[in-house]
């Protein structure tokens, strides 16, 4: 009973995760989520007590992505700086392609007409990047001068600024392409070693756009 | 007459924004700003036809900030480098202390709600800051393999992404010590000549926080 009920809870978060992502947390009601479930009222209070707490679950699903993501990268046997491209590529896809951390993204955009607090994803991000720029700097792979915690500050305003513009600009259709110049900036100030294309590569960014230079 | 109806319109888009501002575009009415402003609601429709025109008229202010603030630091006879680095600061400050310019932003994060496209800011300031890049490069201060199109891009990713993360972990209390630290870390990628510190002052920005390494 635990496993089905817990079932339901993942179907009905995967339900109110398109609605929120479509038309926001004020636009969406809980009969809209009904609607789209096919579940009552009833039972969506029953897993959730309200609005609130289902828009809460969502972040918190969102949040719920990255942690088996990194333990996967962290566990290859690649250079840091490599791992960290590479990651930033993986949770890029995801912004993209998946329903519930796009809710959870604009869930957190909308987060100050939520009354509840809702938990950011920057404090984790900000030590994964610091610990991977640690391990950089331990494998003499950062250029001189590079402070890992300032570095890893640059790297998560960096990335979480693409997404915004890129959403604005283009409904995040050009991110992989937009991320990877990005990359080809920052590492200019980050590495040690200049061959910055074969990383790229090895990290599976795409290549570069035609008539873009290298 | 004219000016009389345009410093209204200036007043109520100031009493406005700062409603807008506390909380958000859903969670203010007109009746609200009536209150704030000691305007009746009457004159409030007569300037504005309903709130959504109130709200782009408070973007639109946001907006019209930049142009004045660009031009005076184009004028100046500053290094391209140095403008760029300054002009961030100034807007930064803009961001933390005014109050129109942080109801925008909010507004903005909140496009989604409004029925109206919100106009965004990001494709002028890519045209802003890809230029001076531009002068940069005339003037041999950019590093061997800068592009100036794509440094742009990064540039404005990692200033709009340092005020969202600013704005959710400390309410931009740091803002200024943390655009040091950002750009500390980006002049390292974009600057032919190393003395960082030297342009970082001369631009305005605060000394580094005691016990930062330079």
């Amino acid at each position: 009973m635990q496993e089905r009920a817990e079932a339901t809870r993942r179907f009905l978060v995967e339900a109110a995760a398109q609605l929120f992502e479509e038309r926001g947390y004020a636009g969406t009601s809980i009969s809209d989520i009904s609607a789209r479930s096919g579940r009552t009222s009833g039972a969506i209070y029953f897993h959730f007590t309200n609005k609130e707490k289902l828009a809460l679950a969502v972040v918190e699903a969102t949040l719920a992505t990255w942690p088996a993501l990194i333990a996967r990268v962290r566990a290859s046997q690649a250079p840091a700086l490599e791992k960290l491209v590479s990651l930033s590529f993986t949770v890029a896809r995801a912004f993209r392609d998946d329903v519930v951390v796009r809710a959870g993204s604009r869930l957190w955009m909308e987060r100050k007409a939520i009354a509840a607090p809702v938990p950011g994803p920057f404090t984790a991000w900000i030590e994964t990047v610091t610990q991977l720029l640690r391990d950089a700097e331990a494998e003499d792979e950062l250029a001189a001068g590079v402070v890992p915690e300032t570095a890893a500050l640059a790297v998560v305003y960096a990335f979480f600024g693409l997404h915004t513009v890129s959403d604005a600009l283009d409904g995040r259709a050009r991110i992989e392409e937009r991320l990877r110049e990005l990359w080809e900036v920052l590492l200019m100030a980050l590495r040690a070693a200049p061959d910055t294309p074969a990383l790229l590569a090895r990290a599976g960014a795409p290549a570069p756009a035609a008539g873009t230079p290298a």
